[in-house]
């Protein structure tokens, strides 16, 4: 497991917001001993998107290098319910949804991570037969005041807004998967800061040589200001189909650009900063860009031929404008074929029949690639309809 | 189990400090159903003074009235070793020490109440088996803010004093201990009347009527200063021979007396009154009506005859300061006899040579009645040595 230190460096630095401590990391990777690699995940939030992929590219690093991936399945977590954020409580998953949604997320995973190098484990295995002295033990070496210094609680507390004690027992809990699996290095991203570090001191006092804490940037979401997340509807799932995929990357701010080539690409760090100037410059062609950024995304998630695709899709149907190949197709009746309206609705292309009458009025509406506003226009069996930009179908009958 | 509104009043206002609610538990000692009270203690601390008596002839005064009391055993409290107060860890207990000081407390603990008609259960009957998951469950019922609200620990708080998480555990695993057993009604000091009110707030959440929280006042200590505790050296406690308790009485000062026996006597309050009045009036004679106190709380804690025996001890070797009849043997040798120093020092009167020097020299010393500074004074067989007021032995050889 040798190493150079330029590939350290890589390591260390790219799509790297803090290692705690990147010396003493450094120290171990030229040691090349085998690292085991923590990762945790809560199985209530099964999705997996672009934020969730800086960390999980920088572990698939290590991996490549023949370091041990240990990722733990928060299965206590789920079944009880985070509560963190959340005023009010969450109904909790049952063990059967638990797995399912385990399931979910690690086919996602491994979209990323070798599934070959990575050790599965479950919190059960060791919070099943966690007693009262064991939470005890945990608790008593935490402090009310260590807890409240966390951001976001002392936050909350200020705003007298509820927490409650199992809160503050969430972070231990994390801290002692490190300990039951004597991690190394726990990845996380800059927010995960405050429970990675209990986990540090908690190994330490197990007396465990303490992990590495390894804080990824949070990414920006598809709108550009807010961190990427499901709820915010700003995302990219890497579970989405290519065509999706290249869609949301190239809608994209401009200003985006350069943070995730460096932070879901390899593409080496001295082009990164060319691009930059070019892109200051204004010199740069931010669609060519966003174009080799979407295909390289769905070549790590997907395959190359995924990404042509995908990227063709997208100059036919989006920059042509002209019509895919793959139309779906719709079966309409003869009453349908009287009223573009009722069409609209019963293909699925309108909500309802005042959203058809609106879209047709707004002419949002073609038939065989010409705009019309006629409610009664006559439609031929093939006929072609297009609603917005991207959407068609092809009537049969 | 009928009773009069004279008794339901005496029960709960005399020796009381606020029941919560009084309405409540009036109205349940009018339905004249058979009631659980609750009173809890932790084994680290066998020893019963006479600042917990003032609960336990509560309870006494219930249980008398037919209704069941329900003792729990902290083994869990005491095993782990309390952290509240402390800020350095404490040494856990065995589980055969726990046994012990259990046994120790409830020998004084059935010197008040009835051993009979109590039912006496052990918190590990239900806190063996407490997994994870319960912990969970009751940590999710009550926030941070509600904690941070007990005085102490908000004192300690503010002071920047660590307070372990362990910490606010404790109200809730007392709260659970009254859900365990079911308790009507929970017993205890005014400084415990934040963990009962979360005993009475979790029996609610689990669908049980909320116990009646019965605060019984503080005892001030010997002192007539502080609160009584064994720490701080003013207390009287109920395992001590009747001598003693006689003794530590009749050094409490004048202005303990009225509150004394309010809250460790059955002298009616009417009584009490008139007490008072003639103690303003300077015209009670407060060493008979200490007398009487002392002999009050003997015949409670062992019989007549010992309180008898007590106060005409105290009367011969204090007031008259006359020798005792049971004046210990002490059997010199007859190197002892040449030096009043070193027989001192054999028989345990000085605890060195030095401070037998002092105490001859201080005319703290009499042979036979009769003072002496000399160190080399002839004894006889059969004379008697005082040193101080009341310490006495008998040489024979």
């Amino acid at each position: 497991m040798k190493i150079t230190e330029d590939k350290i460096k890589y390591l260390l630095q790219r799509a790297t917001a803090e290692v705690i401590s990147a010396e003493d990391l450094a120290h171990k990777l030229r040691g090349g001993q085998k690292l085991r690699l923590k990762e945790g995940f809560d199985p209530s939030f099964p999705d997996i998107h672009l934020g969730h992929m800086v960390a999980l590219r920088k572990l698939r690093q290590f991996q490549d290098l023949g370091h041990q991936i240990v990722l733990i399945v928060g299965d206590w977590t789920a079944r009880i319910g985070d509560p963190s954020g959340a005023s009010a409580t969450r109904p909790m998953l049952t063990a059967e949804q638990v797995k399912t949604h385990a399931q979910t997320y690690m086919e996602q995973f491994f979209k990323i991570v070798d599934k070959e190098k990575t050790e599965v484990r479950w919190q059960s295995e060791w919070f099943d037969d966690f007693m009262l002295n064991d939470i005890i033990n945990l608790t008593s070496k935490f402090t009310i005041a260590q807890m409240l210094a966390r951001e976001d609680f002392n936050n909350r507390y200020n705003e007298q807004k509820p927490i409650t004690i199992t809160e503050f027992l969430y972070p231990l809990l994390q801290a002692y998967d490190s300990v039951s699996i004597k991690a190394d290095v726990e990845f996380g991203g800059t927010d995960q800061k405050f429970n990675l570090l209990v986990g540090r001191e908690l190994q330490e006092m197990k007396g465990q040589p303490p992990q590495q804490v390894f804080l990824v940037p949070i990414l920006v979401g598809t709108d550009g200001v807010k961190k990427m997340s499901k709820s915010l509807g700003n995302y990219i799932g890497v579970a989405e189909p290519p065509q999706v995929i290249f869609g949301k990357v190239m809608s994209i701010p401009d200003s985006l650009l350069n943070n995730y080539f460096a932070l879901l690409t390899d593409v080496p760090d001295a082009e990164l900063k060319e691009m930059n100037k070019t892109l200051e410059a204004g010199t740069a062609h931010p669609m060519e860009l966003k174009k080799r950024l979407a295909k390289d995304i769905i070549i790590q998630l997907y395959d190359d031929s995924s990404a042509e695709e995908a990227a063709s899709h997208f100059q036919q149907v989006v920059q042509n404008k002209e019509t895919p190949d793959d139309i779906p197709l719709f079966k309409c009746t003869p009453e349908d074929k009287t009223d573009l309206k009722l069409l609209l609705l019963t293909a699925k292309l309108a909500k309802s029949r005042s959203e058809a009458a609106r879209l047709i009025a707004q002419e949002a509406v073609s038939i065989d690639g010409k705009k019309t506003t006629d409610v009664f226009a006559p439609l031929k069996n093939g006929s072609i309809i297009k609603v917005g930009k991207r959407r068609f179908v092809k009537i049969v009958y």
